[in-house]
């Protein structure tokens, strides 16, 4: 299933299509189409605003008009701020993107965006089946034509696929029941003699006490071993405190 | 409820930051603190590239350690592309506004973001209690800072309603039943009349395929008298056609 095709009408400030293509890359978008640039095409601040996305400005194709640069999409949606055609069906992206998602697999579909100062005319939007919008805060609705993509490319993505990326699934599982609890025993036994549990018929709910934050924290075995160590160490330096106030004549 | 308050851990560039208090302004977001900003701070080029959300850049506070910058927070989530602590829980932006909306009741949360170049730091993503992470293509991860903060604003903004601004929603209504099937039987006596029905037997079947795509429009009680209109003006062009022919000794 291809992704969406963005189509920016009359964008103006050529960092701005770069950050477009660089967001784009982020999210898995690749066509990008530009009617009637306001400063012609190429530009070189394009390229150095996108990070590193240049596949998507050196494929990117610029067109006079913009029906020809939406001619065989199936579906295109006008994302905009302001209703200037509220005839149309009108989307948040979420639902947006499951639109788009249902005609993909039949063919290209696309995404129309306005230029950065005025947006899409309303002829624009006459092209299109359906409007976009991103739900804004009215008080500040001027949202940056990257911004705007991001959003949208965004929510493309996640309908694919709404998980942290491989790289995060690496990390050590859970200790075991055996691990965990074995560190509980350590801990209470400690705890036990060094006096904690008191009074003792309080003793069942502080133990549980002790016991959920730490299983709440879903240790790891290192970090089992580690905090085996802190109590040890606790224990053992409480001890040398002992000795030494007892060595002053400090007592305790 | 408080939105999340937004931590930048040592900012590079002032644009970036006037970006961010843009993108927090779209989406409600209001309290922005800034942990020893590069450049220092106030800077002009922030409130330049705010595109007047200066409210948010007026109130917000800098602090040289990232602890103090945090210390109010019950909950506060690292953004972070790159698995530097991976043994914290990791959240998508839309997982991860659940977390905070649920903890907000309470009391402030935030969101800590690193800076364009290096990005968190181990050591302040230890400072959290858990990990945002936006499902990129690992094919190109390096995401604008301003676009990290835009994809989890707009997950705390949807997570509140995930619904066109109303200005979208004083659309007409569809024309009720009686009004469209007026429209219908008018389309449908003048293709009689003009013989478009044939063969006979395939009649009801092309009435269905005439009034599904009609009905799939959901036309407006004004749309309805356009059509209508429209209907009108090819006939009685049909007739004016017919008539200039005869006129002309051509037939028809």
């Amino acid at each position: 299933m291809r992704p969406p095709v963005v189509v920016l009408a009359e964008p103006q400030l050529a960092q701005n299509i770069g950050a477009v293509a660089r967001v784009m890359a982020n999210f898995g978008l690749e066509d990008l189409r530009l009617v009637r640039p306001r400063d012609g095409w190429p530009q070189r601040r394009a390229w150095e605003a996108s990070s590193g996305a240049d596949w998507i400005l050196d494929a990117a194709r610029t067109f006079d008009r913009t029906e020809d640069a939406l001619a065989d999409l199936r579906l295109v949606l006008a994302s905009t701020a302001r209703p200037r055609e509220a005839r149309l069906p009108v989307h948040t992206p979420r639902a947006a993107v499951a639109e788009l998602r249902a005609v993909a697999q039949h063919g290209p579909v696309g995404l129309l965006f306005g230029g950065e100062r005025a947006g899409l005319s309303a002829e624009d939007v006459a092209l299109c089946q359906a409007i976009v919008t991103i739900p804004i805060d009215p008080r500040h609705w001027s949202l940056n034509l990257a911004q705007a993509v991001c959003v949208n490319a965004y929510e493309w993505r996640v309908a694919l696929e709404d998980a942290p990326p491989p790289a995060f699934l690496t990390g050590d599982p859970p200790a075991d029941a055996a691990a965990l609890h074995g560190l509980f025993g350590h801990l209470e036994s400690e705890l036990e003699q060094a006096g904690f549990f008191h009074p003792p018929e309080k003793t069942p709910a502080m133990v549980r006490n002790l016991r959920v934050p730490l299983a709440r924290a879903r240790l790891t075995d290192q970090e089992v071993r580690t905090f085996r160590g802190v109590v040890a160490a606790l224990v053992r330096g409480r001890g040398q405190r002992f000795a030494r106030s007892r060595a002053a004549g400090e007592g305790a």
